[in-house]
Parts: C-alpha cells; structure tokens; sequence
C-alpha cells in the first residue's frame, strides 16, 4: 500500500510534541522530506515476511463460564487447544490453563483487560508450543489483573479472583486465575505470569505451589510483559513434582521468536530428576528483613519460622542473616514497573531495540485500544499510567536509570550472600489475603491501595532474576501462608529439590 | 529531596496525551494515589548509588582548534587524557582520537550537535578506559555529523568534514572527523561509530581502513547511539594493523556496563597475530547487488572489481552471488534508525529495559537538550524526529516490527550464505564522496538529500551485525574508492586478514 502522508496539521502537532519548532520555510521543506522519506515505508510495506509457524492443533476458543461453572472467577474463557494429532509427552492427557496475557493462535487473549477484548493473535507464545508438543491440553484461559498491574487478583475486567479457601477474600494476584483453577482441580497445571511476584503471591495467598524461575529461563516471548528486566513466566501446580514436570517442558532456549531476556545458551535439566535428595548439607539463609517488613503479620511470621524448624530437621544448616538493601526492593521496584512497564505498554507491548521477532498484530492492537480505550485501563492502572508520564515529563526517566542502577546492585549483594549460601528463606508475602477490596465505585481510593502493598519481598527476586519459589506452610487466620525459597541464578534445580523435600515433609 | 507532585495542569496534559481520560472524581483521587506513589520516589532518591570508577587520568579539555591548524574540519576539540601513571601497553605513546559521541570524563561530549554543546560526562565509556589503560593518549574528540545522522559529513553544528584528498568534496559521515585525522596524521588511530556505514562511509571516501566489529564484540556502553541492534563502535587508521592492534586493546566483554548489545562470553583473540597468513583457500562471494544499486557509479565498480581480481590472483576463490534481499536493505534499515534512533534519542540517549547500567547525567543532559533546544537538530535529524513520531502516531510502531522481522531474515539469508563462503565483498559505497552540499541556509532540500543516499552496502551489516571492513582501492575521478569485506560473526580475524593481505599486496 501507499502510507498516508502526514498532513500540514499533523506536522505542527508533532512539532509541538517533539520540541521541534520549524519555520515556515522549513515546514515546507520538511514535508516534501518526509514524503521522500515514506516512500522507503510503501516499498518496505511490500516486502515479504515470513510469519512464526504454529504448531498444528484443534483450537477450539470456547466461551466465558457461568459464576456457577466457576464460582471463584478462575476463567476468563474456557478453551480446547490440543495437538491435532495425539501426542506421548511429558503432559500428555494433562488439562493446562494459561494466563489470560499469554499468546494463544485463535484464541481470544485479553489481558483481564477491557482495551485487548478484542484481540485474538494469529500465534502461539512459544511456551505454547512446548506445551502442545508435550501432549498438553490448554483448556483456559485464566484471569488476571488487569495487565497484570496489582498483586491482589482484584483489578481484572472480568471481576476478582476468589479465594478459594475464603471467597471473602481475594486470591492473590496478578495471576490469580492461575492460582485458583489449580486449587479447584479446574486444571491439572496452570501457568503464571511474575513481574513483581504475580506468580507467588496468589500461590502463597491460595495454599498452592509457584514457581518464578530463573529470568530469562523460559522464554517470555509472545506473552503481555513489564519491563523486559521484571517478566518472568512460570509453572503454577499443587505441588512441586507438577511444577517441575511443567518446567522441565517449557524451560530452554527458543530461537524462533529470540526473547532478549534469554542467555546465548541454557543447559538442558531434568527438573524432576532433580527433585530427589535430601535437604542435608544445603546451607539456607533466613533473611530478616523479609520478617520485618511495614506489613508483616506476626501470625505469618510465626508459620514461617516454624516451617524453617523443619528444614533445620531436614538436615539443612539455617542461619540468620541481614541483608539491608532488601528494604529498598519497594521503591527500586515501583519506578522500573511503572516506568519499564507503562513505555512498553506505550510500545505496543514490544519494547524496541532487540533482536526479538516483533508481534506487530499485538502492537496495532494495543495501540489502538490506548487511543480508543485507555480511559477502560483499571484504576491502578491508570495511576501508574500518569505516574509513568509525569516521571518522564518531569525528571526525565533519570528514576528509572536510577532504579535500574539499584537492582544490579542489590544483585550483586544477593550474587554474595549466595556465595555462602545455597537458598535464602523468607515469607512469600507478608500478610494473608486481602479481604475483596471495594469496588473502584464504591471506594476508590482502597480499591487501588490495596493493589501493590504485598511485593516487597517477591519483587526482590524480579529485580535480580534469581529462581524463588513459594510453597505452603501451615495456615493462620483461617488462610494459607507461603514459604519462599530463593537460589542462584540458573540453580532452579536446588530451589525445586528444597521445595519439594519440605512439601513431602509437612 | 522530595520530588515535586503534579499540580491539576500537569495531569489534564498527561491525560491528554496518554488517552486516559478522568472524570472530576477519579480525578481527585487519582492526584492522592500519585501523590503516595511518589512517596517511593522520594526514598528512591535516597538510596546511595555507586557510579562506574573511571582510571586514575591526567584529563586536560583543551579547546576547538582553529581552522589553520585542522584544515578539513577533523577536531571539535583537542585534548590530553592518559593514565596518570606511565603505562607500558600496546598504545604507548600513540595519538589516538574518539568522535565526539564517546563520553570522555571531564571532556565535553557535544555530539557533534548544540543540543549536547554543553554536557561533560562524568564517567569514561568502557573502550576509553580500554584505551588509557593500554597507554594511548587521547588527543582529540572528532566531529561527526549531528547525533550521526548522516552519512556524508556535513551536518555536524561545526560545520562539514572536509575531504583530505579534495577539500570541495566531505570526508564522508558520521564519522568525519575520525577519518580525516587519520588520514592527515593529526592522530594515529581513531575511534568511529557506524550505525549504517558512518565508520566505512568515511573510511572509504577519504581513503583509510575502517573496520565495523562484530555486533557486540566491542562494547558500545557510554557512547550516544541509534537503537540498540544497529550501534557499533571500531577502528579507523591508515592500515590494517593499526585498526588489528587497535580491535585487540577494544574488543571483549565489559561486565562494568553490562552492554546490552554483547553475548554473554566473548572469546579474546589477538588480532594482530591473526593478520599472518596469506588468502589462498579463502572463498570469497562477489555480492552483485552491492554493484547494481540505484546509485552506483561505473568507476567505482571497475575499481571494485579490479581488486577482486587481485584477491584472485592472491590465491582466493571468487564466485559471483546474487542476494537479492540486499535489495531491500533501504527501507528496512530507515525504519529501524529512524523509528528506534528516535525513540532512544528521546529515551535520553539509555534506551529502557536492559540490564546495563544507566549514565543517568546524560538521561537528563539529553532530555533536557531535547525540550530547550530541539529545533537547533539538524535538518536531517529533524526530519527523522517528524518520520518517526508519525510513523508511531500513524502506524503504530508496526513498521519498526516489521523492519526488524525483516532485518532476522536479511541476518539468516547471508548466514547461509556464509556457509558456503568466508566472505562476501562488494563496493564499501556506490559513488564516490559528494561534493561539500548546500547549507541548509542557501538549499535545504539538497542538504537533507545528500545524507543518506550511500549506505545500501554498509546498513546491510549493521542490520545482521557480521564484521565489516572498509580498505581502499585504487582512487578515481581524483577520489578514494573503498573495498568492503564482510565475514562471519565473531569471525573479525577472517576479515581483517584478507583485508591485509590485499593492502599489502596492492
């Protein structure tokens, strides 16, 4: 086709966007350049290219369930995607739901948001695929905040997550869908996205297993992100031999759509292999910090440090240690979401400036829903949305160049302490779930607050990219608590072994 | 410090621009919610920071040389940086000089552009620590075109490089002054950036050797750039074994940065030892496409060709191939620096969502360069900010996608043809450098029209990353006709060998 060229007006409000004042003269001019200019668009508009192959399946896109169906709010839409001939794999027979962020050919993939309703991609995130190739069956998509941006499970379009131990309370989020449809036996695995800890919080807030591996682990490509540095993407099971049966099939290096966020190469591990041995002679750190935080509950506290009594029992060595910059994770963490996030929102969901295959059907699309539907982003949203902006507009992403700056150091003091240590310990989240916070109309302000205040030690582990891991412990107040184990970058194996040993154990 | 709130105005605006519309009550609200989440901004900024350490340095500005003593225009300003302490390393004692996009601690880094005439880098890019630490004195910071937005060097705010061969045509750009130092002897080596030719552009139409690294071979960090798939910095000199010794001081992974643009481990090669051996076994494909472009002057062919049939007699097997997506190398390689350039020129200079670390002093020297003195960008830097803006306003970003899908498949097509062949070569340029154009005073259009119109060969590699070296041949129509060579990635040594052996040999 031949582009539209820009008209007089277009070019005085660019102009004025850009700071760029041009004289009459130069207008002009300027505008005969930028037709010269867009005649390499029309040719590179008529270039072939050549498009990611799917695997061949049955896609059947299925419908939104009754509250009846789904009475925790699980599922955003139930689903059939399977391999179109059977296939003996690793999850052969296995029901998978996958979060609603995540790329599925065919199938509508909305972002728990009213701006992507619409959006049905024409390819397969490559953990789709391996999920495929394995045998799986992807029988839903599963709700999720709102583009993921709350920890709550309670910003989605399509309503809160539930508890599914206490519907008073909320399931924990972003991936809450995940969370639940595991709980309830709706899927036999589920995955979930983790940006600041979306993957443990609902595993901690609703009794279940989840695994944020290694950054870069598994590949991201295909799926609604944050930041590049913060997306994690992971299994979600009862408990960890599921978890580690999933990774071991959706882990790897994938060429086909290059994810940045991957090493040049991922050595191959049998993570369920890896589950057996003893917790003997792992040297586990307790960080105190993650026990002092403005939100700990005592009865949380108090279930934890129980649940490392078992593991010293177990055979580990425990130790106590402080790690202060742990308390910085907060702020450090809430300039790259909101900053990192709201720019690759901004960018289509594609973040420029990689050697990645660019989803340009996924670009136009969420462009689109921001000039038509932005005002429709949830009210946390929103507030990072503005927030973004103004630290652009008014101190220049200097915050965000900052932060980035921090959380390689507070890697580097995690890089030490895991020097000494094989896992570091903490509470997943400080509190239990939230009680379902009220509805923006009803009281707006609680409704956004209560979105972001339990991350401080998940997101620790997104900015550094180490695997962490949260399983339960005993339940306080009538909810679950989850335990987190941290290791070392590419270690998830050691992780998942600590894990497991202390879930057979309880 | 506590960070200033956005007032009613600030907010109006960025719901203008972001698409968010508020009604009266979200509005007051959403102000409450921003206001807590800067409270994390606030402790943000409180949290210390350590800044990269730069080499203990004797760092003498100096001042812009008058045009008696720097004819041709190659000097925006001399300068005296060297170790404090003597140094016995591969550059002892030689004069090198970095074009002025390589941040240089004490030394202002203007860009070769008003916007930046007055930002000194507190810190050194990793090849200037590189550099002083192998003994070599920095002498000089050299002009290029304005933020290298030209190929030809004539938009530089200090006027055009002229050629050291004729003064009335350019040296060639962005790297003008690299090129032009070199070949009057004002430095020994130089430091070029090429982000679609501008270190084999100049190379070739002011008669040096100018050699483009592998993609991430060199790191890039500290230096102002385009996107981050297309950046590459490298040597220029009289000979092949100054630009060997030279690659050997540079290249090699930098962990203090953390480049984004470099894989995780890069082997160390001696690039001087690898320049022995002579061609014979080589095979070596002659590009067609790279001789039949629109602009391609017969002289220079000839000249191409008559080098290729020394390579020949040298001992080398030579096949005439046809690629005909060389073809498309225009179109893709100006959405890519056109629609990514901007982008991270407007991301001050750092583009988001890497593991590097920020230089967030140039973030805001950048920012705030771009809201107080955009309209002084040069005439084709304007003209990329009004094609990118609209095209992101327009189309979405979708053809910055599409043009980075493209360039994968440009990057895997000449991967296969390296599997039959160890290097391809072709015309550096089509023509033969411009005369010095029109200023944009007297002819506008002319100015803006001579920029780009010769890095059809270059931009191919800067779009696959292969290691790309320019070496003259013989001169005509009075003027330096460069020879490309291009070979596999991380294979610089097979590149840099042939292009010594055909020097010597000439």
């Amino acid at each position: 086709m031949t582009l539209r060229r820009p008209s007089r007006s277009d070019l005085i409000n660019i102009s004025e966007s850009t700071h760029v004042h041009l004289t009459e003269h130069e207008l002009s001019v300027v505008e005969q350049m930028i037709a010269d200019n867009l005649v390499h668009y029309d040719v590179l508009d008529q270039i072939p290219e050549v498009i990611q192959t799917n695997v061949a399946a049955i896609r059947i896109p299925g419908s939104r369930p009754t509250r009846e169906h789904d009475p925790f709010n699980a599922i955003v839409r139930t689903c059939d995607v399977r391999s179109a001939a059977p296939i003996e794999g690793s999850l052969s027979g296995m029901k998978i739901g996958v979060k609603d962020t995540i790329c599925v050919a065919g199938i509508p993939t909305t972002c728990g948001s009213k701006l992507l309703y619409d959006y049905v991609p024409d390819v397969d995130a490559p953990i789709v695929s391996r999920i495929i190739n394995a045998g799986g069956h992807i029988t839903a998509m599963l709700n999720t905040d709102d583009f993921a941006f709350s920890g709550a499970g309670h910003t989605s379009t399509y309503g809160p997550g539930l508890n599914p131990r206490n519907a008073k309370h909320v399931a924990g989020g972003s991936s809450c869908g995940s969370a639940i449809a595991v709980a309830t036996g709706q899927v036999d695995i589920a995955i979930g996205g983790d940006q600041g800890g979306s993957i443990r919080i609902p595993a901690s807030w609703s009794g279940i297993v989840g695994h944020k591996p290694t950054h870069g682990l598994v590949p991201y490509s295909g799926i609604a992100g944050y930041d590049l540095t913060l997306d994690h993407i992971g299994p979600m099971a009862k408990n960890v031999e599921s978890v580690a049966l999933m990774l071991s099939a959706i882990a790897g290096k994938d060429e086909a759509w290059s994810d940045p966020r991957q090493p040049d190469s991922i050595e191959k591990v049998d993570y369920t292999a890896a589950l057996s041995g003893s917790l003997r002679g792992l040297r586990i750190a307790v960080v105190e910090e993650g026990f002092n935080t403005p939100w700990s509950m005592p009865q949380v506290n108090e279930a934890v440090r129980e649940a490392i009594k078992l593991l010293e029992h177990l055979g580990a060595t425990v130790q106590s240690i402080s790690v202060p910059e742990h308390n910085h994770v907060v702020p450090i963490w809430n300039s790259i979401a909101t900053e990192g996030g709201i720019d690759t929102f901004f960018h289509g969901l594609n973040a420029y400036g990689t050697k990645a295959w660019y989803n340009t059907r996924q670009m136009s699309a969420m462009s689109k829903a921001i000039k038509s539907n932005a005002s429709d982003f949830s009210p946390t949203a929103k507030v990072s949305v503005m927030v973004a902006h103004y630290m652009k507009e008014q101190y220049h992403g200097v915050f965000y160049g900052r932060a980035r700056n921090l959380a390689r150091q507070l890697t580097a003091v995690y890089d030490e302490v895991f020097k000494r240590f094989d896992l570091v310990v903490m509470p997943t989240t400080p509190q239990t779930a939230h009680e379902v916070p009220p509805m923006p109309e009803v009281d707006r302000a609680a409704h956004i607050s209560q979105a972001l205040n339990m991350l401080c030690n998940t997101a620790a582990f997104n900015l550094t990219g180490h695997p962490s891991i949260s399983v339960p412990c005993k339940d306080v107040v009538g909810l679950p608590v989850g335990l987190m184990f941290t290791g070392r970058y590419f270690d998830d194996a050691t992780v998942l072994r600590a894990a497991h040993a202390y879930q057979i154990a309880q």
